[in-house]
């Protein structure tokens, strides 16, 4: 490891464990009475509620007291966070407090409340450091530059917290990054949380925060939702504002994150989503921040949902068979809602294998320069090798290893993704923007014109929550959730079941009759090691991802709640 | 000439005349008739009403025989119209009149309105050709295929009857082609009506339709508006659904394209507006093929103008000093504004310059060469000289012109611009998407959130219609409206004034203290036969710009209205 590294690992972890271990001696690490678990238990709604109503035995003091407490249990059990910022969080709520005290109506959808980011939003005070170390001790310092939605969430009243935990450049799912480390899974420290919004994950999972916001290029809010068992909505791109974040790559179009909430239950989920895109709206009349960015002032619009829908679903996708339990899971969903009346379709959406192709052509548009410059001479994580494979070999050694792959591992689908990982001329790349174009509106057309499906119904990943190091070569699972910002959807995850050990062993002839990637296939289900074990995967939480058209933030949610209802998940 | 355009502008030209010519034999020239008149002078919106009503004397029939004479008639003038669909626009009226009188409910915002589209947009049974020998004679025959608002237009009972004349590849504000020839100015004959949408602009403002449909990527729905004497809304990227026409480049999204109406006077504007935004949602609601493209579900909203408005203005940006005619034009908007009692502020926008070197680095970013390709061996029009030189160019000879303008003409600011026109690698383009980025932020925070204006008024370009031929090396004066295109603003053109011999002569110092380009301001004022000259010019229209937000169609028509009933413009 260089130098400049450990200094900044041991600098930020110094730093981080100190913050963490002053406040466990400042307040405790208790969280074990009554009172301390009926906060945690309480929805953000509520808590706002109680507190805007100055309920006997809350104030904002007191609720950070408590979630700070909570989210110190649970960094220390998954390494979630990475700033941390108790002091200042606490002295917002005691500022709060006494500002009510001196007769100021408390005002605001979030007031009072605790409020967790991704590490990729700017605070003040704080790095944005994405684990890499050029961007550690460079602390934002500009309110201007803070991200949007940290700034609504503190005009609305809510007080930043914490950073949570990512993987190095974001552009993996297993969040872990040679500055911060690995976060875990809420259910296994043996494996990941996911990812990028992974460290966000497992927070909210382990109750250390209200509600949490992340975001998501390729899966990174569903992905770590579907893993720690927590609820996540992927937004349409344009109506959520994504300013004041540090961006992995500058000037690039092909592929856009896009922000958004995650939460405990799709009632906090909505919540959270109502409140904002409110906050956005009454930003944007005001002629204020928001503006400068290219939102959408789309009024919150209450869902009406058709008494009998038309839901397509799918169990897999061509690419990587589903395992088991992902299978499962969405038969469990289709069984429910075909109980309360609804159509469910069993359909196959267009050429999924593209979906992935145009992911990795466009993404490796200059061959990862821009994006690998983020991490200096810092080691590269295991997750990003297979990611970044492609354009670090010179041209021979990539056609040697096409052709090896095409011909002698019977494998041309994953030799054609492979391919498409260089870096391009400006001639490809547009060609590939046209690709994704098209694929666009065959896919818009078939799932929405001709089918008219009100949803689409699938899993958010082949496979439950994987061991850390496990993503090195399973890369290309991403697909499933990747799929949805290709086409721009409206798409959120929320767990429906768990992992059973004798319900969801893979039987020896899973594989027979698969059309997907032999390569991906084998090292999932195949081997005397494979990646999907129902008996270690036990207990596990499985999602199930609802996917709406665009801009349907409100109806997918509308689903979601009934999904929830539905499965009986016990979180 | 390569005999393949002779022969494409033989066929088409003969096809052309033929169809003309038939129906001036059939339907007669005459349109001096009372009751031709009568509904000339109708607006859209009541021609529909008395159609519906079943007015006395009015059929679809009628109202389609009258505007085809009038499209006749400014076509014999302007050379304004490509394809030519009178007989299929005649039979269709007889159709509505026959089910009409069958019984059937006339429905529909457009119902039987004679409805032209630039020659962008396809329309099963005619060619796109956008005056390219290769896309001769390949007409759309796949009604899928047909442009959304095509289909729209249709959807509400409106019946395309014509497209028209554009410049070769779009890409110039002289609407001039080898196969159609150039499009002439509706009050000089030695001018241009402009471009790209110029055709659409000479046949609305003679007349030749009640309504027209046009596209805008640098000011091509507004500079035609300001050359030729009409009123044009130029929406903000994706509220108006855009497929459906040809594509002159595929997978360039660094600047794109919106398609919006183009009327007589802002009453009929609003009304095409508001009454095809109904129709997008309506087609959304009902999943229909409106949602296979990127387009917000935002209703139509009326506009709530503040009492006292707050607007910023300019009379020249810096780049090529606005002509005495367009700043008296900008003026006199002003004063009638201030008398209304609205609070008027002279402001500079930030760094003008750089918005058309952005502009330009990004549309040449393949070296122009998807664009050429569009014109196979066609010769290219004078009006792409300038546009497409930087690429052409060997590096050697770029180098010396840059050196040689840049030092000897003393022109730094033209010298930049000229040199960010060549084909770009995938590092290069990503910076100036980045470049672009961070200029929408900067104008959109000095405008609207630090200066909280309501809106801007300014020129849509320093001069009136130029003479046919004098865009050659003039291009950047599509400045003034690609800044919209660059920052996403909704941004709307109407003529307020004509050109005054007297009042608006250039004096003699007038470039006096300019800081802008000195090639450029040489060629507009200076000489002896210089691109402006208000006595050549006389009674030419002379528009204003009126700038909103994003998304702000209403309001900004609702200001444009404002202003026409302010200035009395005779039209």
């Amino acid at each position: 490891m260089h130098s400049s590294t450990i200094k900044a690992k041991t600098g930020k972890t110094e730093e981080h464990e100190r913050l963490v271990a002053e406040m466990e001696a400042e307040l405790g690490t208790s969280i074990t009475s009554q009172e301390d678990l009926d906060i945690l238990g309480t929805s953000p709604q509520d808590i706002v509620a109680n507190l805007k109503a100055g309920k006997e035995g809350w104030s904002c003091e007191r609720v950070m007291t408590v979630y700070i407490r909570s989210a110190c249990a649970a960094h220390r059990k998954t390494n979630c966070l990475t700033e941390v910022m108790f002091h200042k969080g606490l002295e917002e709520a005691r500022a709060k407090d006494a500002a009510r005290a001196a007769g100021e109506e408390p005002k605001g959808a979030f007031w009072g409340l605790p409020s967790s980011f991704k590490d990729t939003y700017n605070i003040v005070g704080v790095d944005t450091s994405l684990g890499c170390t050029p961007h550690c001790f460079q602390p934002t310092t500009d309110p201007d530059k803070e991200g949007t939605l940290v700034k609504l969430c503190r005009a609305q009243g809510g007080i930043p917290f914490c950073k949570t935990n990512i993987p190095q450049t974001l552009l993996a799912f297993e969040s872990s990054n040679p500055i911060f480390g690995a976060a875990s899974n809420p259910y296994s420290s043996a494996r990941t949380c996911g990812g990028s919004s992974g460290g966000e994950a497992a927070l909210v999972t382990l109750r250390g925060t209200p509600l949490g916001w992340g975001s998501d290029i390729g899966g990174s809010l569903r992905i770590p939702a579907a893993y720690s068992g927590c609820v996540a909505l992927k937004p349409a791109l344009g109506r959520w504002p994504g300013a004041g974040q540090r961006p992995v790559v500058k000037g690039f179009e092909g592929i856009k994150p896009v922000v958004g909430p995650m939460a405990r239950n799709v009632d906090d989920l909505t919540f959270a989503s109502k409140a904002m895109i409110d906050a956005v709206m009454e930003n944007i009349e005001n002629h204020d921040y928001v503006q400068v960015e290219n939102v959408v002032p789309l009024p919150w619009r209450e869902a009406m949902l058709p008494k009998r829908m038309r839901i397509g679903y799918w169990l897999e996708d061509g690419v990587v068979r589903a395992s088991p339990a992902a299978q499962r899971a969405v038969r469990e969903v289709v069984a429910a809602l075909e109980k309360e009346g609804h159509e469910l379709v069993l359909w196959q959406p267009p050429n999924v294998a593209e979906v992935l192709k145009i992911f990795v052509a466009l993404l490796s548009f200059d061959g990862f320069k821009q994006l690998l410059s983020n991490i200096g001479s810092d080691p590269m994580e295991p997750a990003m090798f297979l990611v970044t494979l492609g354009p670090r070999l010179p041209a021979f050694a990539r056609w040697l290893v096409n052709n090896l792959v095409h011909y002698f591992a019977r494998d041309p689908l994953f030799a054609s993704v492979f391919s498409a990982s260089k870096r391009k001329t400006i001639e490809e790349y547009v060609h590939w923007v046209d690709q994704r174009d098209q694929y666009i509106k065959t896919f818009r057309r078939a799932a929405w014109q001709e089918e008219k499906f009100d949803f689409l119904i699938c899993p958010p990943q082949a496979v439950p929550a994987l061991e850390h190091g496990r993503t090195k070569d399973l890369s290309p699972l991403c697909l499933a959730t990747v799929m949805f910002n290709i086409v721009d959807s409206t798409a959120g995850v929320l767990p429906v079941t768990r992992v059973d050990a004798e319900r969801d062993a893979a039987p020896a002839n899973f594989l027979e009759g698969s059309t997907g990637s032999w390569i991906l296939e084998k090292k999932v289900y195949g081997g005397t090691d494979p990646a999907y074990d129902a008996a270690k995967m036990a207990g596990l939480p499985v999602g199930v991802q609802v996917v709406g058209r665009q801009f349907e933030d409100e109806r997918v949610l509308a689903l979601m709640k009934i999904i929830e209802g539905a499965v009986a998940y016990d979180a």
